[in-house]
This record gives C-alpha cells, sequence and structure tokens, in this order.
C-alpha cells in the first residue's frame, strides 16, 4: 500500500437549498427564489453547539475544503485551514460554507435565470450588500437546524459577513473570527473597484452585461483581477517573488509582449479567473463591497454600530496587507473595546499582503485552533 | 490699473529643435529625422555656467513654467516651482525643459510619421529607453551652447532621466536632483503599467495602435489613466480628500454609476488626460520605465553603475510615496556614497503620495533654491 493511501481523503458534495420565502434586500428590492449552493463538513451535535460558518472573500465559493472524487486534483479553497485534525476541525465542528448570492457559484446571481421573465438577470439583477449576503445565510443555518453558531470566521470579504452576523444576528452568534477586513471599504479601495469595472465595461464583449455564455468579456474580466491580484500582494512578496526576472530571455524583447515574469503571473492569473468567475458577478460582489460601511448606519459612529454585538472576537491582520491595512482592524478592535465585548487581536507578521490569511496557515491557524477550543468549551460551561 | 496689472506675466514660447543626425538607440535601431520640442526660460551667462535642464514626468511637457499667451488661463507643470524669483529662479538661472521622445507633445514619437513610409509609426516605433531619452536631450543642450549643465533636476521619470545623465554625460552635469524616483522600477510597477496597457489593448478602437485621430482608444486610455492615478495618491489622501463621501445623492444609488465623490474625480482625470495624452505614447513610455534599471547594466551592482558619475547630488523622497518609496531613494543615495561623492538627501514628510514632488513646493522649493545656489558658487569659486 502506498504512503498516499494512508491519507484519509475528505469528500464533500455541494448541496442546493432554495429559499422558501423571497428575500428584501438592502436596495428595497426583494428576490424570489433564491437558491444557496452551500456544502457542510463534520457532525452537528445533537446540542447544535459546535457549527462554524465560513464565510468567503470575492472569489470564494462553497467549496471551503476537501475534494469532490478521490481523484480531484485540487482541494477547496482553504483546505489548508479546515479539515479533520486541521485548525478547522472538522472532526470538532460541523462546517458550513455557502457561496454568496450574486456571485457565480451555484448562489443566485446575475446570470440566474429571473423567473419573471425567463431570462438571465445580468444588470437588472438588483444591487446586494454584504448584509444582504447574510440574511440569506442565516436562513440556511436555520434550515440546517442551528440557533446560534459557534463562529463565524472569514478573511476579506468574508470578514465583513462575519461583522454583519455579529451585529445583525447577535443571539445567533457565539464569537466572530473577522480577518484582513475592515469596517468599511475605503476610498482607495473603491477606486481599485471602479477601475476594474471600467475594464470590463471597454470591453466590447461585455455589452452592458448581455454577453453569451460562449462570447464573455474575457479581456476585460482578466484585467480586472490582475489589478485586484496587484492588490492581494505586497511590494514585498512581489519583490521576493519576482524581482525584476525576465520569463523567457536574458535580455530585454525591446516590444510590448510579456517580457517580466511578473507580466507572465499576472497573465495567467487572469486568464485563470476567467476560466472560474463571471464578469456580471464581479460588478456585483465588488459593489456590495463598496457599499459596506458599518459607521454609516450609525452616523458615523462605528462604537455605536457594534453595540448591537454579543459575540467574542478575535481580530486578525496582516502586517503586509495594505488592502485591508491593520489600521482598519485597530478600528474594528477600539470600537468593540468601547462596548467592552470579549475581543482578542492580532497583526501576524508577514510579507504576504493581503493574501496573507490564505497562505499564512501556521500562526493564524494556531490562533484560531485555541479561539475555537476556548468558545466550545465556554460554550459547554 | 488693475492689481492683476502689477504681476509680470512668464510668457513662455515652445521651440523645435531637429536632431541632426540620426538618434542611436539601445534597441540598436536608430531614430532619423527626430525633432525635440523644448522650452527655455532665463538667460545664459556669457560663461554658460548657469544652464538647468528640468526633466518631465510620464505625462509632462516641455511647458515647465510660464503661460503661452497673456490670458492663457493654465500655466506650465511646474510653475510653483520655477520662474522668476521662485526656487528654480529663472532670473539666476536659464532653465530648459524639452518634452521626451516617445512623448506626444511635439517630439517625435509613436504618432509622429515614419520618414521611411510616410505614415505613422504607430507600433513600428522602436521600444525607447530613459536612457534614449537622455541621449536626445544631450544633443538639445549641446545645441544651446551648455558644456557643462549646472543641473538636472526632476521628479518620477524626471528623476530617472537625471540619474542617467550623472552616469552617461558625468562630464555635463555638476549636480543632479532625482526627487520622488527609483533606480529600477519594482515590480509592482511592473505590474500596473502591464495592466494599464491591458486596458488599452482592450478597447477595440486602440487597433494595435492603428487608431485613426478622431476615434481614439478614450474607454482604455482613460482607465489605464485611472489605474496610475490612484498610485500617484496615497490611502491617505485620498481618505482625506474624499473620504466615503458620495457625489450627488444623500444615499446609494444601487447601481454601477459614480456614486462616490472618488469614483467622480477619477473618471474627471481619465477624461482630461484623453484629451492631453496619446494611447500609443502610453505605451511607450511606461516601457520605457519598466526597463529602467540601472543595476542591471553592472551585473546587479548599483554601487558599480555609479561608479561613472561625478555630480553632487540633492536626492529627495516623500514619507507617503508608495509608487517609489524612501526606501527607493536609500538605495540610490547608499549607493552613492560607496563612491564617495557629494550627497544630500532628504524625505519630505508629506500626505500626498507620488504627487508630492508636484504640491509639496514649499519643503521641496527651499532645498533645491539653496542646493542650486550653493552649486552656483562653488562652481564660480
Amino acid at each position: 500500500m502506498s504512503e498516499e493511501g494512508l491519507i484519509k481523503l475528505l469528500i464533500t458534495t455541494p448541496q442546493n437549498f432554495l429559499l422558501a420565502e423571497p428575500l428584501p434586500l438592502d436596495c428595497g428590492r426583494e428576490l424570489k427564489q433564491v437558491n444557496i449552493r452551500y456544502e457542510t463538513v463534520g457532525t452537528l451535535t445533537p446540542e447544535a453547539d459546535n457549527a462554524v460558518l465560513i464565510t468567503h472573500a470575492l472569489s470564494g465559493n462553497a467549496h471551503v475544503c476537501g475534494r469532490y472524487t478521490e481523484n480531484d486534483p485540487k482541494p477547496g479553497w482553504w483546505d489548508d485551514m479546515v479539515g479533520p485534525g486541521k485548525a478547522i476541525d472538522t472532526d470538532r465542528y460541523f462546517v458550513i460554507c455557502s457561496n454568496v448570492i450574486g456571485s457565480c457559484a451555484g448562489s443566485t446571481g446575475p446570470r440566474s435565470i429571473d423567473p419573471d421573465t425567463g431570462n438571465p438577470y445580468n444588470l437588472t439583477f438588483p444591487v446586494i450588500t454584504i448584509r444582504d449576503m447574510v440574511r440569506a445565510q442565516k436562513r440556511l443555518v436555520e434550515f440546517l437546524g442551528v440557533r446560534r453558531l459557534l463562529s463565524v470566521i472569514g478573511g476579506s470579504m468574508g470578514g465583513m459577513q462575519a461583522l454583519e452576523w455579529a451585529i445583525n444576528f447577535p443571539d445567533m452568534v457565539d464569537s466572530v473570527v473577522p480577518i484582513a477586513t475592515t469596517s468599511q471599504l475605503s476610498p482607495q479601495c473603491i477606486a481599485f473597484d471602479w477601475v476594474g469595472r471600467e475594464a470590463i465595461k471597454n470591453d466590447p464583449r461585455w455589452n452592458s452585461g448581455n454577453y453569451s455564455a460562449d462570447r464573455v468579456p474575457e479581456g476585460g474580466l482578466s484585467t480586472a483581477r490582475m489589478l485586484a491580484h496587484i492588490t492581494y500582494l505586497s511590494d514585498e512578496s512581489m519583490s521576493r517573488k519576482f524581482g525584476r526576472e525576465l520569463q523567457d530571455a536574458d535580455s530585454y524583447s525591446f516590444d510590448f509582449q510579456r517580457d517580466f515574469a511578473v507580466e507572465s503571473y499576472l497573465e495567467h492569473q487572469g486568464r485563470r479567473f476567467v476560466e472560474l468567475f463571471d464578469a456580471n458577478s464581479y460588478f456585483y460582489i465588488t459593489r456590495a463591497m463598496d457599499y459596506f460601511d458599518m459607521a454609516r448606519r450609525s452616523g458615523g459612529d462605528l462604537a455605536k454600530t457594534f453595540s448591537a454585538a454579543k459575540a467574542a472576537f478575535l481580530v486578525v491582520s496582516f502586517s503586509s496587507d495594505w488592502l485591508f491595512p491593520t489600521a482598519e482592524s485597530r478600528k474594528i478592535v477600539n470600537a468593540l473595546l468601547k462596548n467592552r465585548l470579549n475581543v482578542s487581536f492580532c497583526e501576524i507578521q508577514s510579507g504576504y499582503g493581503h493574501d496573507a490569511f490564505l497562505l499564512e496557515v501556521d500562526a493564524l491557524g494556531r490562533m484560531v485552533r485555541d479561539f475555537l477550543r476556548n468558545r466550545l468549551e465556554v460554550r459547554r460551561g
């Protein structure tokens, strides 16, 4: 028997949950026949006290860990953190992860069929918010028989959802772990999102969102992704990973094809993204983040917004993350402390930039593992 | 007589200098019939010892200061720094500023007519380098009767040219003032340039560079500029200037039109740039910067590259500049010091990001004024 044979593969299966009732949205409209794609791993205890909801980032999906088949070459997006014996231990916790509405990985989004017209929504899909995403998740959590989550854990946009959980459904969350995130999108981030969408708009294939499945705005979407990808890395990590290395030659080509390794890498990232993600979803998800501003709903007073929260918090940032820098996490921590909430905070030293939340598995994993164990102990008295 | 009448307007006139001989280029090709658009202000002394060359940044031009007519609403791009009585005092110095080759503001560039074909070069224009730009400038300086410049002063890409002057023509420069610049473009900057050019490529109007003057790739060029513009500001300056202010309303529009003040600002910057700048020049100038790497020519040893330099240096950086951060200036300073050169260095505290070299006129002006006076005194013994 080969050594590989000793490793027990975690096989997961995507599920669908159709919301029984229309979903009211922040924009004033409502969504009918909303489907939520989700996966669960582990076993819910009879007391239903070990459920952990993991919320995903912009390009994420419900497939947080494990593989779909034995030969599946690629595991879920946070497989380093989630699974049997891992930091978010599926032998101990019942892990739920669902694709956000507005996305394109199984949940209802702009490319879904509008039941009123029989055609894809495209840009007639309502503009949604992070809170709307969380409202849909709440229905799923209830459907799964969980009245109180042990924790909601998410990085980047996932962290925004975790924060929304804490203030919108305070009695349903024992703890919240917002990682590499912010309480409001900065103007710099809004600007990057704007430019990314402009790049898509300029692609004639986009056609105001009414593209066909076999003729998607590849160029625009790939450009938007390449731009975003730069913001997920750091100057330091790019210098270490690529420097000014040339990709295929010893000297400059003196043309406009890719010369540098970093150009080649971006090109690859852009191309890969186009295969996985939808341009209209890119519009809706980035807009949801643009609109994310927890202080705004309390006239700019973030502490007041958090006065609704009851959960225990573990807030984590990364030193080289310039998209959602540590200062943003500190703002959250200060606002939570003003409400005398139970808050732990850690800035992890890392050169990986924003992507660190996917890469710094050791440091992050230790912290999350201990935090969850502690919360479960507290809960079980 | 009105008060305005008391202010003596500085009127400048653009000039053209046609290179007598073809210009050899780093790529191995040569450019024939090269025109250089330039302006001069002030008077060259009989000893020709007071000439200051100002080198411009990506989107700059020869019109560094003054106005073209009495009613010209807009002065030159560095009018706050350059003029009678100003930091670079045109009552004392003979100021030269020329448009770089490859650009689109009068000097020969990709939209010029190729004398061999009678058609615009477009992408048949050779890929040029910062050193090529400086080679052309050298001919202009000689034509103007200047054998040794008192100083070469430039910010951003202008600083790269100043550094090239110091090592390529060490006997022609008494001093060099590289501001907010770098000795080699970082992979992050290369990445941003790549994405900007991709945005232009995706615009069907670009047509591989063969667009007509009445149908330019506005969308792509404007997107590239908006992206670049973000990198010229800082997170701090954007937060102070725009925050999350909405442009025209009290609440979100829940669509993809511009909602935020920062989106409106970027849109304006993009539109304005399209009126002033050419898409093909954007390709050539950004590529020249990508290829800029002073250490490369000495096998990675920047100090060795600078061993050719003889000038005195004033190196200036700005604390919130994340495009060419202070660490890049320190690298330059260290390499210069290893060669026992005369170096002054200052990091100016500023929240304006990279754009600070155009905005921090008081702090920068004081330093440059003193430095130039001192250099002239030294020169005159």
